[in-house]
């Protein structure tokens, strides 16, 4: 590994200059910029080898993943992402290749989302690891986990279960047909975050989160914080995971609700607004999916068959293993 | 270790609740805040176990220390933090005890410095790191790296060598008088971050940095992001450290340039400001030490005994060894 000056110098020749941006990159280190009035979210969310660098995943990918993690939780809020900053920590003997990765990752995660990476710090470390600090504006509104009401309508922007596949073949050694198997790792390395959807909910939406520790976490935080319970009516699992459910491999209920780095938002709407939020996604060409109802009862529930269970605790969590 | 949820619970009964903060803690995973408009100062530094947990420092002053170097930053700009948030990795046997103690640091070290810390993000680590991330306000002026012209006189706000001492003592088994020792390895279990000083300093300093990576490194770096060169004229050796260099058991230039942790502000002011600075430093009871001069020619250089020295490279760099 070069001494840290001259990485940052290798930063320097690859990164997007942000507009904003009052300072130099690699000159101070630090970001300065003139905000104007308003609501800004910040958040921290940091991606670690031992648990976030998944067989066969790349350096750039792992990055990305950082970025996309951080943005996420913006989005959730309502918060369109600005920019990006980034502590690593490092081995002493990663190679030049491998750091170039990690900032591609960092810089293109950014551009890709409209925002930009403009720095941090590095450090020595034996877990290689990065702290991602993003910082977003709200748009139209901010919104916090804690607003849902009994009788909202509760959507998600996309399937589950997909990701989950991906674990299970990835770690477990699940095997998979082909088709399927691609898509499940494209969507455990490259997830993608929901700003758009993020903002055009948070004019609507009682509650909002997203399911990077997998349905059932995200329900169980909206469910907390609100003192309301989620009633799920409808499973929102992957039409490709359906069709191995549908064969018996895979239990449908584990796969929807207990995966994690889907990075969906799972969101409520006072059932007044439902439809014209609706009409609002299908005019952007925004995915949504109409999972069930905010219930008076604390918890996470599930009708299955006409039957309404009480879905049981799962799902990522730190400190626990997986599963 | 418990699940991070009940981690986020014992946290929230520690922390002082931001009054501007728009979102709770162990609700919401982010921070939300409005702000008004003005030029803010983001900041991201992270400490590892490997490389900043000195022998015989709590988990406290570690965790602490993480503030400290982030708001050092801030305050060189000439930012007033308002709040501090940090991902945590962490390893899987770390007891409630020893969590705790990071988290008040973190908390204590906030407020210390009259900012609050709102939250973050755990992770599992095989290094013990905390990555802190910083958010401030300009008051007066940012004051970038880069300004520095001939003709300026420099200063800094507090002498060198303690914590170089400190890490002689620690790291290398140094014989020190215990009076020394005590204050030595305060300094470097304790440092402080020079928030009054960097914003007083800001209304007037041509370019600023804070001195964490060595007194020769910061110096570097207002050369290399002005173009000119740095004269030290005055070496401002710790009086306990000038008394063992001048029984010959310390060399005085090794001691204050090539130490680091310091956390003290180095900035220029051009000539026909140095007075009023030097009188409003005084008024406001902040100490202050005059220590050379900006000259045309790049690089660092040390008057001694009437002849001009380069100084040469040295300080704190990570991927290089210490000293």
């Amino acid at each position: 590994m070069r001494p840290e000056r001259e990485l940052i110098d290798l930063i320097r020749e690859i990164i997007s200059k942000d507009p904003e941006e009052l300072l130099e990159l690699g000159r101070d280190d630090a970001s300065a910029r003139k905000l104007a009035g308003g609501i800004y979210v910040f958040n921290t969310d940091m991606v670690a080898e031992t648990t976030d660098l998944l067989p066969g995943m790349s350096l750039k990918q792992f990055a990305r993943k950082c970025v996309v993690s951080n943005f996420s939780d913006l989005a959730a809020k309502g918060a369109r992402p600005l920019f990006f900053m980034a502590s690593a920590g490092l081995s002493r003997d990663m190679s030049d290749d491998d750091f170039l990765s990690l900032i591609e990752g960092l810089e293109e995660g950014s551009r890709e989302f409209g925002a930009y990476f403009v720095g941090g710090d590095l450090g020595e470390s034996r877990e290689l690891m990065i702290a991602g600090f993003a910082v977003g504006r709200i748009e139209k509104r901010l919104v916090k986990r804690s607003g849902a009401r009994p009788g909202d309508v509760v959507f998600t922007t996309g399937w589950f279960g997909l990701t989950w596949l991906a674990f299970q073949h990835l770690l477990r050694g699940m095997d998979l047909p082909a088709d399927v198997r691609v898509e499940a790792i494209k969507a455990a390395y490259e997830p993608v975050a929901r700003i758009r959807e993020g903002i055009t909910a948070s004019a609507y939406a009682s509650s909002s989160i997203d399911s990077s520790d997998g349905l059932y976490w995200s329900l169980e935080e909206l469910s907390k914080a609100s003192g309301h319970g989620f009633l799920v009516e409808r499973i929102p699992l992957h039409p490709a995971v359906e069709l191995l459910a549908s064969k018996g491999r895979v239990d449908p209920v584990e796969a929807t609700f207990h995966g994690g780095e889907e990075y969906e938002i799972v969101f409520s709407v006072p059932r007044d607004r439902a439809d014209i939020l609706q009409e609002e996604f299908t005019k952007k060409g925004l995915f949504l999916i109409k999972i069930g109802k905010v219930v008076e009862e604390r918890g996470v529930f599930l009708e299955l068959n006409g039957e309404i269970e009480e879905v049981e605790e799962g799902g990522w969590e730190h400190f626990k293993s997986r599963g």
